[in-house]
């Protein structure tokens, strides 16, 4: 039997090059889209709405049980009480709770890989449980970096080359964004500080002031939950599929 | 005064990211076009006609000295005499002629960088001597990996990460593309082949039997020729500029 194939698809805005249908997208938008949905759901959220834009966020607004948050560009949105640090979801804030959330790069992959089979926020946070639940699949996978603004960046391809790392060996590939994204990951041998020292977003978000956050969303395993999207929220996959 | 910037754009169907106006756009496809371009201007030919169609390499077929050449996913195009391997010019027959040359990705990039101020061709061929020619220009550069069929590859990437390693200290960069092309050239510390070793287009290559030219398209610094765009033609560079 042939081994499934996995890719990598840089940006979203190569996704064209990437049919996603009937295949596992794993979304990844490692600062912090991705992080702070695995933390919310962790941490007793219900369920997480990704949603592309303000506007849409807003409609929930007078939902019980609904907590609005969003981010864009890096900063909270003006009069949004929650943003997208995952330490803001940490204090029992999200417990029962919906969260509507709405960022820069994360939420709108989310959103364009709705045709796909299956589709999964992956971070550094959750990479463990994330790939042995990959391995027992044996299906396509295709690894969605939300990037910046349509560009390539540093930390999801990371994270990219963490998960490959693990799984290239069980997967047929034909795709060099995988290769170079590997070879990327295990030149910096885990140093993902060092490996980020240079990188754009973190020089954005350190300017702002958030340096705990990007430490906090590089550190491998600190959740057990794989965030899975079902209809239009993202929930805890089943812990029996776990 | 601010440091020059350098940007590196992975494929060409990220192009729109890149604005291309007042910039130096090094256009890179390291198997073979760009390669092989070079080499037909150090053996000799006046000039290298980049066509974007193989329609379009035919219109020149009744002109004198005009050799038409091309390549479709790798191999020869039917019915023309020459196609994309540099050893074919090697033996003096394009001395004096000008080549017409389509290709499956090269030539498409350099006709999407005609708004650029001055395009130039980058290969292992001519690294060293493309680097001193941009250190002393102090402009804004843009390297434009010519990919496959518009996936990133991993040839033209490491080829970027070359050129990025003797420049980014003199340059600004705010794009991660340039840091992990870098990062992933400086990982494989010049085993060019080794690092080939699992790309897509080293084992489609290689199928074809062409390992000689991959071995030598990946040799830096065989020839001192930078080919740069003139009207619509790829000329030798003014030796006085370099």
């Amino acid at each position: 039997m042939s081994r499934p194939i996995i890719e990598v698809c840089l940006t979203p805005a190569l996704l064209d090059l990437y049919p996603v249908k009937n295949k596992i997208v794993v979304v990844i938008d490692v600062l912090r889209a991705t992080s702070t949905i695995g933390v919310a759901l962790d941490h007793g959220a219900n369920a997480i709405i990704p949603v592309g834009s303000i506007e849409e966020c807003l409609k929930y607004q007078d939902e019980p049980d609904h907590l609005l948050a969003g981010e864009r560009g890096g900063h909270k949105v003006e009069g949004f009480k929650y943003g997208n640090s995952p330490f803001e979801y940490m204090n029992g804030v999200v417990e029962n709770k919906t969260l509507v959330l709405t960022t820069t790069n994360g939420t709108r992959s989310i959103e364009s890989s709705r045709e796909a089979d299956c589709v999964i926020a992956g971070s550094f946070l959750n990479l463990d449980v994330l790939c042995d639940y990959l391995k027992q699949q044996k299906k396509d996978i295709l690894l969605l970096c939300a990037g910046w603004k349509n560009r390539v960046n540093m930390e999801d391809t990371l994270f990219a080359g963490a998960v490959l790392s693990q799984l290239w060996k069980r997967f047929e590939s034909d795709c060099d964004s995988s290769l170079g994204a590997r070879q990327l990951y295990e030149h910096h041998n885990g140093d993902l500080m060092g490996a980020m020292q240079y990188a754009s977003h973190f020089r954005r978000l350190s300017n702002q002031g958030i340096m705990e956050d990007i430490e906090y969303c590089l550190t491998p395993n600190q959740i057990n939950v794989i965030p899975v999207l079902e209809d239009n929220k993202l929930v805890r996959l089943n812990e029996l599929a776990l």
